[in-house]
């Protein structure tokens, strides 16, 4: 089952039902996919009885599939990324056996076609593509092995970061604020079971195909997590309830061959060029620039659909 | 003007208009806190015509004023507890002259005197006494001098914390996520014209008395913020909207003669006993103990009501 959210000028937009080839949906009989996820056992059997699409879509209508979320907990869970940023950075951290999470704005997620604007191109703008999961209310202390049961859909997140904000913020030990601005999700949110074979241990084993202006930069595959979206929902759980409607991020999707295969964030391949020619070479985004990024199977279907977004002056966009 | 939440069995309560002695209340002409601040003009000018109270005030009835919050986000602007902490956390943060702030759980904030439940006693159980400001809707990229207009409430808040796990979760520069569980909000929320000559240069000038199983623990002034809550607006501002309903904290409020006067949180005594005792003598919150924090005037009136919590096993509370 894929579900999307038509803007319809309220904050939590209308939950839409979409068809296998994404070119339509039917209005869902649940209102907003927040309802839906409060009481998940019967909504998504209805949601599972829509089986006409009457609308063509269009996905410059598209929210993203949760607007706003009471919860936001990012991850860094793909090594090789981890390592380099801490190199870049100048991080030293202590090693841990436990996944690496902040939290973030979660009071809205950009639709998958939204303009983004920030304050500056002195800030660093850089993209990271990332794969998402939205879970039910999942009790305190619960194992990551129970954890899986409790996830309901799986999404793809661009998480806007801030660069030049994001090594000093680190630095306080306090985590981002400023450097982690709201996020964009791509437009459907999807149920496990329609990746099929490519949802395996809690990963999402698909190539995330990410573009910058048009050109590609980076086809890293989600399957290299270090830890499974499990474990990452356990970490979160282990000293508070998580609310229904919770959304828990991978971190930029990694792998260690990223000098063959390219990243999926600008601060990777600035890393990788300190490490191979001393410097960073490739500069942030500036206004006007664009990036895509779309998670494709080995037949070029594209479970989550794309998103594609321009970076605009914060002056320009009022 | 001063508001509670009654606990109705929804999330966001019944917003209720509470007499000037604390003592009765008037259901409110809004359905909740958070409809309110959506439309605060409006709403606000409608809650002020409230002049009769004819319901007794219970305040075990109550939720937090906000129940749930879209984002919340803490600051530490009191310089005395700040370097306290981190000489017992062995912390060398970077030298910064922006204040320091995290983002925390705000799907849920504890009413006043609801039992907060903990896995584990080895979790080292803190409280921590603050205030906090609810802002309305503040566009990215705002002044300190401007964000002053835009603070519409004042509380007092418990930021419960886990110390055994905060240290490593600050090491790894991601900020805290485990060692933050849900915080607790006292029983008022207040306009800042209730505080009168008390709210100064955006600080609560209030001594805010912290007892510990029943014993004065601590009676610290908020006066002695290092950043004034404009400024930590600001700063929450810098590169995102904030959506109306945003709480703000102050962190731990502490003054420098924390010897004389005692501490918010029991971690700031144990970096006290480091000090001039060479190791940490008080133990941190057992099951079956209580906390009492209630922010009073030179007069003894308290503005936000008391709260009173009791620490509890997670397994009990089941």
């Amino acid at each position: 089952m894929r579900l999307a959210t038509l803007c319809d000028g309220t904050r939590d937009g209308r939950l839409i039902v979409v068809s296998p080839d994404g070119a339509a949906y039917a209005p869902a009989p649940v209102a907003t996919l927040q309802d839906a996820l409060e009481d998940w056992a019967a909504c998504s059997a209805q949601l599972e009885t829509v089986g006409e699409f009457p609308e063509p879509l269009d996905p410059v209508q598209l929210a993203a599939p949760l607007p706003r979320a009471w919860q936001w907990l990012d991850g860094s869970a793909f090594q090789s990324h981890g390592d380099l940023m801490d190199a870049v950075l100048g991080i030293t951290k202590i090693q841990t056996h436990l996944p690496l999470m902040y939290q973030g704005a979660s009071d809205k997620f950009y639709g998958p076609y939204d303009d983004v604007p920030f304050g500056d191109e002195a800030l660093g703008i850089d993209f990271e593509g990332e794969f998402g999961v939205i879970v039910d209310a999942v009790p305190m202390g619960t194992s990551a092995a129970d954890a899986m049961a409790y996830i309901r859909l799986i999404v793809q997140i661009n998480d806007w970061s801030l660069r030049t904000l994001a090594g000093p913020e680190m630095k306080t030990g306090f985590g981002w604020v400023q450097a982690k601005p709201h996020c964009a999700m791509a437009p459907f949110a999807v149920t496990p079971d329609e990746l099929g074979d490519q949802w395996r241990d809690g990963r999402v084993c698909l190539d995330l195909n990410v573009d910058w202006n048009g050109k590609r930069f980076g086809a890293a595959n989600g399957g290299a997590m270090g830890f499974g979206f499990h474990e990452l929902v356990a970490h979160a759980a282990r000293t508070r309830d998580l609310v229904a409607g919770t959304v828990i991020g991978s971190g930029t999707v990694s792998n260690a061959n990223f000098r063959e295969i390219g990243s999926s964030c600008i601060a990777e391949r600035r890393g990788i060029e300190v490490l191979d020619q001393g410097e960073p070479k490739t500069a942030f985004m500036t206004f006007g620039e664009t990036v895509r990024m779309e998670a494709v199977d080995a037949a070029g279907r594209a479970p989550f659909g794309a998103l594609e977004q321009r970076v605009v002056s914060v002056r320009s966009s009022l």
